[in-house]
């Protein structure tokens, strides 16, 4: 009798996966092993904006393609290789940052005042812990300062000065704010600054064009069944000095949680805040049972857009599922697929 | 025939009004308003921790529930004259910021140097729209920048030096930091020096001493349907320099949403922060549907308790429904009731 029951519920159970796999919407969605092995998945950003086809030259979008399988990988061997989620997070975001094609570290665009101001957080999904240092002027690698923060000390967002004193406590050398300059991001801001100064544009009504928001972010599950999300940017080109965006907002730019989904985000940060981005995914999961693509879809695709915000995010479950989704022409992307194979992606029709 | 549907529907709406009704526990619920009349509404807090009776004296105590009235009522007034739930918030906070009674404005605890760091915040429920400032060092009132910034930037957070610039900018004056000088808190000040030199004390432990959170905050229903949230606060006591707390983080200890909910919150910055607080009450309504108290109770009572923070948020609906949950020993709290008139309250058992 009971060998009845248990084989009626086991068909049962087939049964309502296959229905739950069918409600998934999109290709994005991978199941990243097979049960019989632990699961681990792999999953990065660098940056979401008008990235179309001939935006970029076939060497530059070359280089692209090159870094972020370099990422996707390092991070993915570390997991591999039994490091933990958290651990992956943060090294294949220093890649990004040490990289001068993205917006956080090396690369950063510039303030208004022509200098850079970084911001970074991380968050540990087992044990909900989280750290996030922003508006740092002299931190070559933010990230690594963001799980400082967290792992040891009481907090879990410094800021400014505040901040950069607790790195070199803790050991970490400050690097000349020059070493953030790239040739790129300054002719970026001084082509701002002229139209700012021009057309004395409305502040409130920034940005007027478009921009690309070179944001990086990365989110793993590791073989322990932990998740982490990471995320680390150089902000919005010609920002206010002090302005912080999304990213070192626990909930808005970044959130982990074992029992929902991690989540790392790039776009327009200001909207990000006020709609609790990543927050609001994991919430969708928590209380409606979203699977993960449509929560991402839902808060990117209906409620970003709604509200007149532009970006996208990546996610991943603790089954290895995938959700990404973005509203802009582009997003620099990388995962790691069934085959353990690194899959780049950078246009919206990839 | 249609006569008919609507007396069934009628019952079958009363009768499920009831239901629902019945399904709120405690006892800070209130239907502020009778239906004829559009409902206004107005919750305010001067923080949470260990305020046990005896731990004021009579003097003091009758201090607290003066300020509290005061504050209380002059939003409510605003409100009733036709003004905004933003303009109630920011006035109430004022208040509260300009008093010495408590951790916000004047009266703000001291940082780990000695110096006070202030952050503030502010949403509008119905655009969410959001403004925010963390570390500042020279500005009055807090709430007031918040609310330019929401208004007047095109960021929703500035941060230390550049949110005072902004400030002037905005034609606000800077005040000598010696404004926020209180004997009482320089005193909390030195002895918590002295215990932290002499125990070296593990950081990461911090407080072992449970503490009084002095966050002060507002949330309102204005007489259009609007809802809006404000949050002040001097932060934790011998805080890190360049700490910032849940106060400023929209979603973490303020939020405000026309379709769910206003927040404030008050207590453990940094498990505020990681649990989303204040968002995650307006998830709780959003998606369970949950009623105000309930959605605040299962956050404050629950999930921050099982993840060892303390403390207490205030919130409103678009009904006018009130819910207030904290879980430490006292929060000063007032509120409106149904006659209109001002409640005051700081202990548990009240």
């Amino acid at each position: 009798m009971k060998q009845i029951f248990s084989s009626i519920l086991a068909v049962i159970v087939l049964f309502m996966s296959t229905l739950a796999q069918k409600t998934y919407p999109g290709s994005e969605l991978k199941q990243l092993q097979s049960p019989q092995n632990p699961r681990i998945g792999f999953v990065i950003h660098g940056g979401a904006g008008v990235i179309s086809r001939g935006s970029l030259t076939p060497e530059k979008e070359a280089e692209y393609r090159k870094k972020l399988e370099e990422a996707v990988m390092a991070g993915y061997r570390a997991l591999q290789e039994g490091k933990t989620a958290l651990e992956a997070v943060e090294l294949a975001i220093r890649i990004l940052e040490d990289s001068p094609l993205f917006n956080a570290g090396k690369g950063a665009v510039f303030n208004a005042e022509g200098k850079n101001e970084l911001d970074a957080s991380i968050m540990d999904g087992k044990t909900l812990k989280a750290g996030a240092v922003a508006a740092v002027q002299r931190i070559k690698n933010p990230i690594s300062l963001a799980r400082l923060v967290m792992e040891k000390s009481p907090h879990v967002l410094l800021v400014g000065e505040g901040a950069e004193r607790f790195a070199v406590k803790q050991g970490m050398e400050l690097v000349d704010p020059q070493y953030f300059w790239t040739k790129e991001r300054w002719e970026q801001y001084l082509k701002m600054k002229k139209e700012r100064e021009e057309k004395t544009v409305n502040m409130l009504g920034m940005p007027e064009v478009q921009q690309k928001y070179g944001t990086v972010g990365a989110v793993a599950l590791d073989k322990y069944g932990n998740l982490a999300a990471g995320t680390s940017t150089g902000g919005m080109n010609y920002k206010m000095v002090g302005r912080v965006g999304d990213t070192p907002i626990i909930g808005a730019g970044t959130y982990a949680n074992n029992e929902t989904c991690a989540v790392s985000a790039t776009g327009w940060g200001e909207y990000f805040i006020r709609l609790n981005v990543a927050r609001d995914v994991s919430a969708l999961m928590e209380y409606r049972a979203l699977p993960i693509q449509q929560a991402t879809d839902l808060v990117i695709q209906q409620k970003l857009k709604k509200l007149g915000g532009d970006g996208g995010v990546i996610a991943i479950d603790k089954f290895g599922n995938i959700g990404i989704s973005f509203n802009t022409e582009g997003m620099y992307r990388a995962y790691i697929n069934s085959e353990g194979k690194p899959v780049v992606m950078i246009y919206k029709d990839e």
